[in-house]
């Protein structure tokens, strides 16, 4: 049983990443080869020729097809093989699997699972693809499982501790916070409402605020892959108008989207986009830069927990206590969908991010 | 059981690569020290001191005895243990296993089983050690099982799409083989003859020819090490005379010996024979180079195929079509022949090479 | 079952290596913290913090206590946790493990096992710290099973093949032992006095002995941690006197701290220590360097016997003789020992080195 949700999607890319060439990525233990056909579309196939499991990756793109470096089976867009070396008759059942693709909000959506997913169960991320925002964003490979991302990314305290000096001030860690679970709808939900907090470089430097601020942090978490964190900075008293424009506060959404490569690494997406300063390349690169500095040192310490884990037993009894409730509220949704996918049968399981909860949930 | 067959000759390393020094290499699974005696013998004995198995190859030759880098046992070249450290007394049950060996067309063969081989099993490579052929070679390891070699060489059709520029032309993979495999004497034999097909740098830098050609290729293989590929060069419409001396022709023997070291790794002996130019430096150094690009090429690809393999399920379907003829009777006769040494105790088990065909085979 | 003893003390560090900063090292399977508190105790605990198991060593120092560097958690130097973020109440169940040290000869004992240890139970090495002789030491990791450092020390007849030009001559290997093994107390005795050998540079160099000498190994091997080897070299003839002082021999005392740090890798601890040239720096650099080099070369050869062992089964019957026989009644001793600390039941399991002997062993 795989330990991520099967018939879920997840962000397979950036539109960015995906061009002419051929693109070799693994989503949730399937080897993929992605390329963009001459009228635009984007292509997911599964990554093996079903001639000798040579990698289509490593192969060549001639117009929209992919000829296999190896042998010279050729396959159109849809995965259907065209051409065989040396015989006229090509098997009927010569065709790699195709991945149903949604592009949107400068993503690429890959359904993994059964059959089709409904593309209106993708969340929305506008944006990142809004003229009133500007964003920046990277990828970092983690060489960890994706729940110890999940974990970090739910229990924000950790800013004071690891992001020290980046985005971590003392008041983190001390504000208590409130978590709310949508089972339902599997959503999670975790808020942290400082009113007198000190700034910290990463939003000092990009909003030019440099005395004691009201800082807000709006986590909303839609297992498996889309992470966002709704960040609202405003000098310290200057709370959201009853009406009218919140526009003496500086927004960031800052999104995560958490892929599985393999049960133990992690294609860690991050995306941060503000509604401030919107042409100021300056501001873009400092928190490129620094976000990217941020997501590293939490590569490191995730990497080397998860050499913890698989280094030692599994009935290790970790404490929890309550700027874990997010977490594992998380980890409990994670786990039903895990359940569902298992039993992949009826219709519901194909729609569950829309289904009732399941009974003792 | 062995994934290889047993009770078989394997080529363990080229005559010239056995001198003075002690020589590691891993045979079948099977550590081995070789050296050549003052008289000129080949000696293949375990690497494995009987005291406390330090490798016998970081050791030290005196004379014609090995004498191990630990603790001094001492070894002569049949693998009796002549002397031990602190006592005069000599355990009867010290000595390590000795192979064995024939030197014969420049190549050492290894017996690999129980008891004694029959050293006319061997099947002779004439034109290795003929003053009528010039000969180049070399040895490439290969981190993927031998089968991966064995189906490689089987199906020439790659030499299009993967050494495109070297020996592939368009007309490999186009035209059509014929197979025949010899299950009473374990051989398979796979031809294609291409009547007008371009020539490929590797024959016409060496032959001259830069026209249209007639090639032919004729594979035999004598599972499990031996691989012969008679290639015949002529201009388009020079067939070979009823009687005669077929010389408008150029003759290449491309011959591969084929030795598991592990389960997951092969010696991949490589050597090339011609009947022409045969004092030429120039074409020696031009086919020596670029044969061993393509075998680099091969080995980039098998390497990356057994990652492949490694990595995912067993129950993968291939799809195979005309041109895996051949290596589909390579494997069902490499598959009998590990059956038949997985159950060593009949006579049969090790003249198999000649033996009829088990009943249903 | 561990593969070493449990219940028994062992060396983690020398008392050198312990200061203010945190330093991570894992004994016999335990991931550890090791610091000096600011009254100069030394303290050892779990190197997991209780949360999510991020390692303390990876953390900071704040006065005596240690701040987990993921979300703060701060423990102090018993292992209760002291303070956690977002809350006041700290859970009664944070705290990591505290394990049991003795500072003493300037080695740091570490309790592996159950409950508490007896301090006296630790042999002496009164040398270490006398102003009566001088040492040098080291510590060189092992990519090994420490029962192969057991059998290398246990058997000085490899000097000879492992060690010429440093410590080895061919008398070592030539000169028969005598044994004796106190199973009752845990000690083995491993006896070679060579009455005419040659003088190694190790001895010549550092004592000014250039012709042949009298040299006695006695060994004195305390499983599993501890052993030394007492070394008396004098010229020929010279012995020791029936009364007063054997002041024309030298002595070196050798001792190793034999310490597993997993299954398959061990802390070498080396120490030397004279009662000759106390003051000289000359010969202190001289014997640091030269010892250094010999256990690298041990380390070379283990290492290399470790990848042997781990690549072939576990039936090999290895040959063992004469000077075996030190090394085969440690592994009783040892296995003994094992088998005592599988079954932590009774009283006698944590006392086990001054016990009765096991009926039968």
């Amino acid at each position: 049983m795989a330990t991520w949700p099967e018939n879920r999607w997840y962000v397979a890319a950036y539109s960015s990443e995906i061009g002419d060439e051929l693109f070799a990525r693994t989503i949730c233990g399937r080897p993929l080869v992605l390329y963009r056909t001459s009228d635009g579309e984007v292509v997911a196939l599964a990554d093996r020729c079903v001639h000798r499991r040579f990698p289509l990756s490593q192969s060549h793109r001639v117009d929209d097809t992919i000829v296999c470096g190896y042998h010279g089976f050729t396959y159109d867009a849809g995965g259907t093989c065209v051409m065989v070396p040396g015989q006229k008759r090509i098997p009927r059942t010569a065709r790699v699997p195709a991945y149903q693709v949604v592009e949107q909000d400068t993503l690429i959506w890959l359904w993994v699972g059964e059959g089709q997913g409904d593309p209106t169960d993708i969340v929305r991320v506008p944006w990142l693809d809004s003229p009133d925002y500007t964003s920046v964003r990277g990828m970092e490979p983690l060489a960890a499982r994706y729940e110890l991302l999940v974990d970090n990314l739910m229990d924000l305290s950790h800013e004071t501790y690891l992001h020290g000096g980046y985005i971590g001030t003392p008041e983190v860690a001390d504000t208590a916070i409130t978590t709310e679970a949508d089972d339902e709808h599997g959503i999670v939900y975790v808020s942290r409402h400082m009113d007198d907090a000190a700034c910290p470089p990463f939003y000092s430097e990009s909003t030019g605020l440099h005395g004691r601020i009201t800082r807000w942090q709006d986590i909303e978490y839609h297992p498996p892959c889309l992470y966002m964190l709704h960040s609202r900075i405003a000098p310290v008293g200057e709370l959201p108008p009853p009406n009218g424009p919140d526009d003496k506060a500086f927004h960031v959404e800052v999104n995560y989207a958490i892929t599985p490569e393999t049960e133990h690494s992690t294609h860690d997406f991050w995306m941060v986009s503000r509604d401030f300063a919107l042409d100021d390349q300056k501001v873009s690169d400092f928190l490129a830069e620094n976000n990217r500095t941020v997501v590293l040192q939490d590569v490191v310490a995730l990497d080397l927990l998860e050499q913890v884990i698989e280094g030692e037993s599994d009935n290790y009894q970790e404490l929890s206590i309550n700027i874990d409730t997010g977490g594992l509220a998380a980890r409990r949704i994670l786990n039903a969908m895990i359940g569902e996918s298992a039993t992949p049968t009826t219709a519901t399981a194909q729609s569950a991010v829309g289904a009732p909860a399941v009974a003792g949930r």
